[in-house]
Parts: structure tokens; C-alpha cells; sequence
């Protein structure tokens, strides 16, 4: 161990990011449709499974997010699982949320949620709880419906790029 | 589009496998100490930055967890990022618990908390909230303190095998 970190407040956002760029993470793209009916969405990097019966997933995204008035329970949502060949999309759904839905890259799924083309697998479900915490939320979803797509490598972010997984 | 999933509840809970089966994750350790003073913890692949300032990390559990005794507001947790040099941590804290903390691969940190030898990082804070789903748990960490450990590419698990990133 060599570089301590946080060591006083001032310090402790930076050391926190400088932290978190050691992890990798599974890349996946949320989507929804908001109150208005206008398809919402972003690219996470937080899904993760919570239980597998009943089937639950969780996601944390910002509360300033296009997507979070859509982030009520009981509303559907889409989680899909990206590949290196659906890199294109986790880079527009991390773009300007104007232009995120422009083209052909999705169509609509159950309950009109948009799906993604391309995508190693989507799984689409209900909100069952939402913790907002500080300016940002914790969103668990019990998925109830779902595709597995073409094979593909996982997609993964790592120290601000995208990579592919290298057995060991 | 090719395999429809979750076509009966039966099928539900392998579908889901199957589906999280395309999605990667950074592997990260989190320890603790248990009401009695025992070092409890477990291999991680759901944990997610939350936010950065404050500094808030999230992970997911199941509430038969030999750590789960440990998850009570207040109490510290220390969480660990993983690279592929500390693989055997990985192994050793998803084995039989009785023997993930026999071994010189820990000592005693901040308030006792475990802390894993060979790290790429750990940060250590205090649980704020604590969401119980189903068997199952939400955990909320305000990180206080943290080093950075050597530098080492990220562990990732994918597939049921641990990998490295390699770029696209």
C-alpha cells in the first residue's frame, strides 16, 4: 500500500474516482418510457443481479438523469446486456439525451419500452422499489419478460474505455 | 432476436441466469466485523459506485450470508477492489466461510475492519442504509478512508471465469 486516499474532505471526490477507476464493470443500457411517453434512457455501468427467483435486478443512476421521471414503481423498464458489437449504443445512450432515440438502433417492446437492436440479451420488468440517496437512487427491477440476443463477448468499461474480457 | 425468455415462471429464474450470463462484472471483496467481533466477508460482483460527493458505494447480498450479521447501519465495512494478481482473494472469501479469514492474507484496519493484503484499492465507511428484497439486500457504504494499492489491471468475472480487461 502505498497512497492513502481521502485524507481530508477536499481530497476524498478525487480519491474516490481514483479508487473506482481500479474496478471494471459489465456495461448495460436502461430504458423507459417517461410520464409523457417519449422514450428515455442511459448507459449503466451499475446493473447488477439482486436474485435470481424471483428475478431482480438493480441499477443506481443520478436523479438530474432524463430518464429518472420515468423511475416510478410500477413503471417497466428495459435492461439490456451489451456486447463489444453494441458498443455504438452504450455510446449514444451516455450521449446528449435529445438525440439518444434518433434512428433505427431500437424499436417497441412490451408495454411500447423501446429495445435496443444488437444487444446480447434485454430483460423488461417493473419497478418494485426506488431509494433515492443523496442526489442519486438505488432502482430495483423484477424483470418479467426477456430475449437472449446473438452470442457476443460482454462489453466492459474500464479506466474511462471500453474493453472485451480476457480469460486469465 | 432469438430466444424468448421467461416464457413460464418455471423457466424464470434460469432465464435470468442465463440472460446475466452475457453481462461481465469488476470483482471487489467486501469484510467487515460480525456483532462478535469476527472477520465475515465475502467476494463481490455487484458493487457500484453510487456517488462521489459524498462518496457512496453500493453493494448486493444475500441475507443468509455469514456476513449479514454485520450489515447494520452504523457498523464499517471495507470494501476492495480486485485485480488479477489477487485472484486467489476472490477464491478464498466465495469458499466455505469458516476459512476465508484463516491466513496472513489480511490484517486488522480501521476499527478492526479486515483489511485484504495485495489490493488495488480499499476504502472503508460506514453502512447508511441497508435495503432488505426478498432473501436478499441492498447495502449503502459512505466511504471515510482508503489507499490506493500497486497498480494491476481490474479483475473481471464473466462466464463463471475470472479475465482481465483487453481494450476494444
Amino acid at each position: 500500500m502505498n497512497e492513502p486516499l481521502f485524507a481530508d474532505n477536499d481530497a476524498a471526490t478525487d480519491a474516490f474516482k481514483q479508487a473506482f477507476r481500479r474496478h471494471a464493470a459489465g456495461v448495460a443500457a436502461v430504458t423507459a418510457l417517461a410520464p409523457d411517453g417519449r422514450p428515455v434512457g442511459f448507459t449503466a455501468t451499475s446493473v447488477a443481479s439482486l436474485a435470481a427467483a424471483p428475478p431482480l435486478v438493480t441499477f443506481n443512476m443520478a436523479r438530474v438523469s432524463s430518464a429518472w421521471p420515468a423511475m416510478t414503481v410500477g413503471n417497466r423498464v428495459a435492461i439490456h446486456t451489451l456486447g463489444p458489437r453494441s458498443r455504438h449504443l452504450a455510446v449514444r445512450l451516455a450521449a446528449d439525451n435529445s438525440v439518444r432515440f434518433d434512428g433505427d438502433h431500437w424499436s417497441p417492446g412490451p408495454h411500447g419500452v423501446p429495445i435496443l437492436e444488437g444487444v446480447t440479451s434485454w430483460m423488461l420488468g417493473s419497478i418494485v422499489e426506488v431509494h433515492p440517496v443523496a442526489n442519486n437512487a438505488v432502482v430495483v427491477v423484477q424483470i418479467e419478460v426477456g430475449e437472449l440476443g446473438d452470442e457476443d463477448d460482454a462489453l466492459v468499461y474500464h479506466e474511462r474505455e471500453y474493453h472485451r474480457p480476457q480469460k486469465l
